[in-house]
């Protein structure tokens, strides 16, 4: 999926945000915002937008010597999202149909994507659950059920930390053996890596990889040779969230896409209005 | 007000509003918000947000070279505005607190801001008025009350095309012969200017002049004398939305600010929630 000028715009914002995250000092805020946006204003727009946003973060790591600025802020929402699982756990184990019961929750902990939203609090999740839970959502169900029926392999692309909570419980009804994860090789944005899985117990559980690149999507020439051995190999393939979107729509691979739809450009590119909740294959 | 690096990252999605409304062409669009990103990056941020704001309209027009690139908006604002009169016309001739329903009417007409949101809607506005009419606002309402009961002349500094037309149902009820209207004047965002005033038909009944400014606020140093002694000497002033308060709120002059608190700098520096209809005296 390609760029949009809006991309460009937000990446200012997400500038400030992660300015915000690595110094209270105003001045220092200030430079790493004026820095980055001088340094936008001569890149080009050809790519998707996690190919920028690789490029802005790695940047803004640079610029502040933060390495990860946005951990505390990871190791927070893996906590908040942790804590809800005995009680999302019983409502799945109770319900009629935990598959699907599990993967709106998984849609649902999509919410928590600070690229879109500089706070997430614990009530917008769970505004975002009751979400999940009372409206439809967009889908190719019967596929995906059919799909999850039959796969022998499965691969499940991660997004974010807190969220991978909420992917917990969706691997959980998958049957982890034939499950593998795969995160994010180095910290971007408050995409989930190695640390994060192992924060809300997924190592316990199921194969968890890295993808071996630091975008906040997947940039499939850039992961690691395993990745991309999986990634053809699998039976079934779950990418979670908008950066994994973005990044693998046009690769005519099956891929079960799970995502809100939380910005108007992808909003315009999935004719979907905001707020929508979605499964569903995409081949752009 | 001093400005807020929100401000800029807020800036930058501006300029791609003005773009797209001044040509479909995405090469020149892009060429627009490249200009404006680069030429942000080097300006100080010592300003009120307005001041900043004037500077980055005025480029963009010139990169442009659209003298009102919002000219359509207005337009459509004003009618649609206008044609909403009559039932709140008598909505409000039928009300128990003329005055207070008409204050309240005019402060739902500061949703139609192009500077916070690309397109606005008749359903953006329906709703702010169910909000207005609905929902407690924070204000000095017992000293506006006495200030409009007492007052001689009254200086109303308009914000937005399209709101003028709500700002005439409540001028309509502060006896218009002792009101003098003051639009903007030159094309800046949204902001009325003359012929937005004429399009309402304002002029009919209240004096209407223009600040001499073109910038999305009340910049009183580079305002006409004649804006300049008004000021000095109206027993009230009403300054409507965001922009006026940037730039008068710390004026140390009574004037009565009436706006929609629509965006975080400002909710933060009045400390009230987004949404809040506000109808205060400020001295900061």
């Amino acid at each position: 999926m390609k760029m949009s000028l809006d991309c460009v715009a937000c990446f200012v914002r997400q500038s400030l945000d992660a300015a915000r995250l690595v110094t209270t000092d105003e001045i220092e805020q200030e430079r790493i915002v004026r820095d980055v946006m001088r340094w936008l204003s001569d890149q080009g727009l050809e790519h998707s937008p996690p190919v920028l946003a690789q490029l802005v973060h790695r940047r803004l790591r640079e610029i502040s010597q933060v390495g990860d600025p946005y951990r505390e802020a990871k190791t927070r929402h893996n906590a908040m999202a942790f804590d809800l699982l005995p009680e999302l756990r019983a409502q799945i184990a109770s319900s009629d149909d935990p598959l699907a019961l599990a993967t709106r929750l998984a849609i649902a902990g999509n919410v928590i994507d600070m690229g879109m939203k500089s706070m997430v609090a614990e009530d917008d999740v769970r505004e975002s659950i009751r979400h999940a839970l009372e409206e439809p959502f967009v889908g190719e169900w019967e596929d995906y059920r059919q799909a999850v029926a039959n796969a022998k392999r499965i691969l499940y692309l991660a997004d974010n930390a807190g969220e991978i909570a909420f992917d917990r419980l969706l691997i959980e009804q998958l049957a982890p053996e034939r499950v593998t994860v795969a995160v994010r090789g180095a910290p971007v944005l408050n995409d989930a890596t190695h640390e994060d899985a192992q924060a809300v117990g997924l190592h316990e559980i199921v194969t968890v990889i890295d993808n071996g690149s630091d975008a906040p999507g997947t940039l499939l020439h850039e992961c690691t040779p395993e990745l991309q051995r999986l990634f053809s190999t699998a039976d079934l393939i779950i990418a979670k969230g908008q950066g994994n979107f973005e990044s693998l729509s046009h690769q005519g691979h099956d891929v079960f896409f799970l995502f809100k739809v939380k910005c108007p450009v992808i909003a315009r590119h999935v004719n979907l209005p905001m707020g929508t909740q979605v499964l569903r294959q995409y081949k752009d």
